[in-house]
């Protein structure tokens, strides 16, 4: 069993209206030293099977497909290595 | 300047439409071999400001207030340290 984490967040540079509205909310609430937020999605993922290679592979090309757009979104894989 | 990434996400027992829609999607797509996909959120912060102590404490205190819902949620912060 592998564990992974894929973080999907907007670029640099992309509107994040989300973001802007965690910032200005953690602001009234007395956390005026948050000068940025920008808010993703994070999708964490349980494989089972042994090819780790072909694993990371697959995942690396459907995060590309499925899981982000890569036109405004970036994305980082954690592994977790193997649990069991 | 300081960096975190908050993680959230669905507590493990709560229903997950959103992760299980994923694992369909990426089984369909050649990845059988995912087992679970849970959605969560991930908020990355910038920090300004000395107090490193401080902000650790009140961003533990806003993560429960603003950035999740602990009855449904669970939250983990990453901290990047100081960058500058």
């Amino acid at each position: 069993m592998m564990k992974a984490k894929v973080l999907v967040t907007p670029k640099q540079g992309i509107l994040d209206p989300q973001g802007v509205a965690v910032q200005h909310a953690m602001s009234q609430l007395g956390m005026s030293c948050v000068t940025e937020a920008r808010v993703g999605k994070v999708i964490e993922l349980t494989f089972t099977g042994e090819n780790e290679q072909k694993t990371r592979e697959k995942l690396d090309q459907l995060c590309q497909e499925l899981l982000s757009n890569p036109v405004v979104e970036d994305y980082h894989i954690l592994w977790e290595g193997k649990t069991a």
